[in-house]
C-alpha cells in the first residue's frame, strides 16, 4: 500500500499545493530521453507577459555556491529578474542561456542595441549519474518547448530538468508546494538533486532502513529552490524570504554539503518594474518587515513540502550505463510494516 | 522522572560535549541578580594568550541581521578576531565593548597609537522580558569578572549572558556541545533567546502539548552561535562552517524570524596570525574544501545539541515584575506519560 | 593670498553647498578641548522627528572594513536607519552608542520592551595622533549636546568629531558639499582622517611640494562618508549611491588603504518607514534605476568637494604631547608662487 | 606628432608593462571581422598548466553588477578559479562557456562524473555599437584559437574581445600594464568599453575639447578588470586587491555608471590548489595584511595605466552599419597645440 506523502506544518495550502497557486505563475517542461541522454529543461514564467519588458522584483540567497547558475549578479544589483527562470543540467546552461537571448531578441529587436542586453537566468544541477551530461544534449528548441508548455497545471517528479536528478540515493526531480500566510500565497518549486543517503529526514523522522540499501556517497548534488509570492515585497525583502528556504531544506537532513549548489531565489508577482525608464514606476506600499514572519514560515514549510513532493512523485529510473535510482515511494511501501511499527511514520497529518 | 536530553546525530562527542573540547578554548560567566536585574556576561576565550597580539582566523554568517552585535565588519575585512568573544544583553553592548577596549589598552599601551585600535567583539540578545534591560546594569567589572573566570569547565543554562534569556516561551540561556569529525573537533556554544512556542521541535518531534500553556508570542528574540574548531581553516572556510549552524538551528523549529538576530561565528584554533607585521606569518596547509562535509555535519549537530543543552539546563525563573519562564525540563517531566505514549519522544539514543 | 578651494565638476550646488541642502537634514557638533583631549561628536539628523519612530531608508558600502563603527548589520538587514547618525573617535563609540540608547528610551519608554531595541548608529575615525584617545573622554552629555545643536547651518573643519582628525599629513576634519542632479539634491558630509601625504591629489593635481615637509606615514586613518538625497530610492538603490562615494574618494588620491576604515552610507529623505507595523506603509514610486547616473555623478562630485572643504576649513592644530598638524590652506598659500608657475593649480573653476 | 601615453604613478613597471610580467601568465586573442561582425575573444591563462587540476586562488569585486559574466558565484564560495579567464561580447558568453566545458572534458574525461563539473569563467562587455552582437558570431573554435595563441607577448587595443569596444565615445579595447611593489609584481588587463565622453580624465586632466565632437551618450558600456600578482595571498586578500581596481577606474572619470558592468577579479600565481582532495594542500605563509598597501597602490596605478594603454593603442574603426569610433590618440594628436597651451597635458613623466 502506498505511503501517503506527509503534510508539513500547520499553514493551509493553495488549491494546487503548487507554485502556480501564486496567480500568473506557470511552469513548463521539456524532457529528453534518447539513448544515454535523460535530462531536460523546466521553465518557470513569473507572469504571462515578457519579463524583459515588465521585470519582476527578486532576491536570492546562495546557501552554498558550488554551482554554475547564471544571472544572479545582475539580479543582486538591480533587484529584478527579466528572463523566464530556466532549470537544466549543469553543462546545458550555455545552450539554455543562448536560447533565452535569442528568444528575447526575436521579441525585442532592440535588445542589446537601444535596449539593454538580456540577463539570462538559468539554474542547474548535475544529473551526470543517470544522464550522459557530457553530451550537452539540450538544445535551444528544448528551452522553447518548455517555455511554450508553461501552464498552471504541470507535472512533478522525473520530468523536465528533473529527469535525471538524484536525491539521497533515490530518484529526485521536480517538486512544488504552496502555503497561505494570511492574505498572501507563497509557492515553492524545487529541483532536488542533493542529499546524502543516511541523512534523509522526512517530517522529522530519519528514514534509515528503507534507504539503507542505497549507496552512501558524498554530497555531489545541488538543489535549486524557487519561491513565488503575491505579497508586495521589494528585492531586499525577497532576499530575506529566500534565506528561509534554507530552513525547509535543513529539515530534510541537508547540511548544505560542500559539493552541492544550494541556491534559493524568491520573486514577487505583486507588481512589475518597466525596462524602459520612460514608463512610469509603480507606487507600491511594501509589506512592513515586522509582518514577514508568516511568510517566512510559509517559505520554510512549502520548501520542505516541495522536496517531499519531488521525492514522492519521482519514479524508479534506469539511466546511462544502466545506472539505477529507485523511487523513494517504492522503498517506503515495501518497508512499511517496519516503518509503522517503529514510529507511525509518514501518516498524513490533518491540516 | 527527568526526561534525558536527546542526543543528536551519529558523530561522537568530545570528552566534555562542550566547546571547550576544542583545545585551548575556555568560557567564563558573570551573572547579575539584583532586584529586577537578571542578566550577565559570558566570555569565550579562543586561547590562553592575548588575541589582540595573536589573532584568530574567523568567519561568520548573519542568518538574520536584526541585532546590535559589534565587531563583525572588521572580522569580515581581515578574517580574524582580536578580542575575547563576549555575550551580553542588547543594551549592555556598549559597556562590554568599552571594557574590552580598556582591558586591551591596559595590556598593550600602544593600542590605538603605535598599534591599531582594538576591534571589540560583543554579541547580544534581548533579555528584556525577565531582566530590566533599561537599567543597562552590566559594568566593565562584570566583563572582567567573566573573563577571569574562563575555564574549560563552565556552567550552562541560566548563567552569565543566559541569565535572563527566553526560548520558545520557556527559559533559555547558555548551551554547549561538541562533535568529532575525523581528526578534528568542532565545538558550539549558543546564547539561546529565540523561538516561537508552537514551533519547538526536539530531535525531530514537535513538542506541542508540554509547552502549550506558555504564551504564543511573535519572535522577538535572537540566538548567538559560536563555533570553534581545531581544523586548519582560513576565514573563507570558517564562514562556510558558520553557515551550517543555520541547519542545526532550523531543525529546532526556527525559521530565522524577522525580529531575531541570528548570527553564527566560527573560529579556528589551529594557528594564530600576529598583530604586528614584523612577526612571521605561519605557513599553514588548510584543509581541502572537499573534506569539509564532516565538519559541516559536526557544526549542524553540535549546534542543535547545544541548543538542547541550553533548554535542558535552564531552570525555572521568575524575573522582573514577576515575569516567569518555566524550565522545559520541568514541563517535559510533568508531561512525560503523554509524550511517551504518543511517540516515545526524548529517549537517549546510543552514541 | 589665500588659495581658493577648487570647485569639482559641472553640476550646480545647493544654496549652502552642504548636506543640509537636502531638506530636513541638520548637523550639530560637540567639541572637546581639555589638556590632551581634542576630540568631539558630530550628529547628522535625517529629519526633525524621531528616526526610531519614523525610520529612514538607507544603504551603505564598506570600501575598507578596518573600522569599529556600529549599527551597519541591521541597516543591511532592514534597509533603514533608526538612530541619528553619530560620528566620533574610535574609542568613544561605546559611550555614544549608550547615549543613543538612553536618549531613545527616554523618548520611547517601550524601547526594548513592547518595541524593538534601538539600533545605535555610530561611526568613527582614530584621532589618536592629536587627541589622547585612550582617555575615552567623550560622554553621553557630549552626544546630547551635539544632537541639540543640530542645525541647517553648521561649522566645518576642526570641529566636532573632526577636532583631532588628520588627513594626508595635514589637518583633517569635517567637510560637506552638495550637488543638484535634475530635480534632486545630493548632499555629502565627510569625517576625513585618511590619506598618505604623497598621494594627495586636488582637483586632479598631485599636490607634491607644498606638503612634502610633512611626515610620510603609512595609512592609519579612516574616512566616514554620509550621503543624503531627497530622491525617492529604496535601500538597494541607496547602496548603489553609497558605492559611488568611492569614486570621489579615489580622485583625492586614496587607494582605500589597509588601515583605513572607509565607509559610505546613503539615506533618502523622500519618505519614512514606521517602526510600528500597525501604521501604514507609504506607497512610493522609486526612481527608475536607469535614471541614477546623474545621482551617481552628484555623489562622486559632492564627496570629492566635501573632502576639499574639510581640508580647506581645517585650521593648524597643536594637540597632545605637542603633536602638530598644519592647515593645508596655509601650506598652499605659502607655496602658491610655485604652484601657480608650475600648473596653475587650484584656481576656482566657473560653475 | 603623436602624444605619448602618460605614465601613472611613482611605482616602477615590469619589463613588459603588462599583466604577463607576472610570471607564468599568458594572454591570447581571437579577432573576428566579417561583414558587420567585429568582435572576438581574449583568454588570460594564469599558468601553463590546466587550472581545472591546479586551481588558482582568486577574489573579486563587483563595482556595478549590470553584467552577464559567468562563474563568479563559485569563485566566491571556493576562493579559486579553475578555468582560463575568457573575455568576449555579452551575447557570446554562452558559446565561450560551452567551449570551456568541452575543452575541460576533452582533457579530463572524468569532468562532471568522478570529478566536479567545470566552473566556466567568462566576462563580457557589450560591443553592439560597432559589432552586430545579435549575430552571436563567436564560436567554440574562436575560444580555442585565443587559448592556443596565449603568450607572454600579446597585442593591445582593438584586438580579441576588444575588437568592437568603445570607451568615452572613442575606440576602446584591451589594455594592460604592470607595477612592482617591493618584491612583488602586480599586473592588470582591462577590457575597456565604458565611460561617458565628457567625463574622460587622463592623468588627472579632463580631456574636454579633443573629444567634444564625439556624441555624449549615457553610460551603456562596461569594463572588465583582471589583476594578477605573484604575492602569496588568499582569496580574502585578493578580494581586497580587486576592490582597489575601482580607484584606478575612478581616476579616469568613471562613476561606475548604472548601465556599466564594472567587475574586477584578482588572482595570485604564488601557489595553486589541487582539484583532487587526495593531493596535498600547499603550506603557504600569506602576506600580512598590514603589508598590502604597496600592492593596493600597484593595483590602482596599473589599472589606470592599463586603461590608458587600451585607449592609446586602439585604432580608429568603422564597424557595423558604418558606425565609427575614432582613436583617442588621433584626436589628441590633432588637438595637441590646444592641449599643450592649456595645461601641458600628456607629457611622459619620468619613472
Amino acid at each position: 500500500m502506498a505511503v501517503p506523502v506527509p503534510r508539513i506544518g500547520r499553514l493551509p495550502s493553495g488549491a494546487r499545493d503548487a507554485i502556480t497557486d501564486v496567480g500568473g505563475v506557470t511552469v513548463g517542461h521539456a524532457t529528453l530521453d534518447a539513448g544515454d541522454v535523460h535530462t531536460g529543461v523546466t521553465v518557470v514564467r513569473p507572469h504571462g507577459g515578457d519579463p524583459y519588458l515588465q521585470r519582476v522584483p527578486a532576491g536570492f540567497t546562495v546557501l552554498n555556491g558550488f554551482g554554475k547558475s547564471v544571472g544572479l549578479m545582475q539580479v543582486e544589483e538591480l533587484g529584478v529578474l527579466e528572463a523566464p527562470i530556466a532549470l537544466t543540467n549543469t553543462f546545458s546552461v550555455p545552450a539554455v542561456a543562448a536560447a533565452q537571448i535569442r528568444q528575447c531578441m526575436a521579441a525585442n529587436p532592440e535588445c542589446g542595441r537601444g535596449l539593454p542586453t538580456l540577463n539570462p537566468l538559468v539554474f542547474e544541477c548535475n544529473d551526470g549519474f543517470l544522464n550522459d551530461i557530457q553530451r550537452m544534449a539540450v538544445t535551444e528548441a528544448d528551452y522553447l518547448r518548455a517555455w511554450s508548455a508553461a501552464s498552471a497545471d504541470f507535472a512533478q517528479g522525473s520530468v523536465g530538468a528533473g529527469r535525471g536528478m538524484t536525491s539521497f540515493g533515490v530518484k529526485g526531480g521536480i517538486g512544488s508546494a504552496s502555503r497561505l500566510a494570511g492574505a498572501h500565497t507563497v509557492g515553492a518549486l524545487v529541483l532536488a538533486n542533493y542529499g546524502v543517503r543516511d541523512n534523509l529526514v522526512i517530517a522529522g523522522h530519519a528514514v534509515g532502513a528503507p534507504v539503507a540499501a542505497m549507496p552512501a556517497e558524498p554530497e555531489k548534488g545541488s538543489i535549486i529552490i524557487l519561491i513565488a509570492t503575491d505579497a508586495p515585497l521589494d528585492a531586499r525583502q525577497l532576499r530575506r524570504l529566500s534565506l528561509r528556504a534554507g530552513a525547509g531544506l535543513a529539515r530534510t537532513g541537508s547540511v548544505f554539503g560542500h559539493g552541492s549548489g544550494d541556491i534559493a531565489l524568491a520573486f514577487s508577482t505583486a507588481y512589475t518594474l518597466p525596462q524602459r525608464p520612460i514608463e512610469p514606476m509603480p507606487a507600491v506600499a511594501m509589506l512592513h518587515d515586522a509582518l514577514l514572519d508568516g511568510l517566512f514560515q510559509a517559505v520554510a514549510d512549502s520548501v520542505e513540502q516541495a522536496i517531499l513532493h519531488a521525492l514522492w512523485r519521482a519514479t524508479s529510473f534506469v539511466g546511462r550505463d544502466g545506472h539505477m535510482r529507485p523511487a523513494l515511494a517504492d522503498l517506503l511501501r515495501d518497508a512499511q510494516p517496519h516503518a509503522s511499527a517503529a514510529s507511525g511514520l509518514f501518516t498524513v497529518e490533518p491540516t
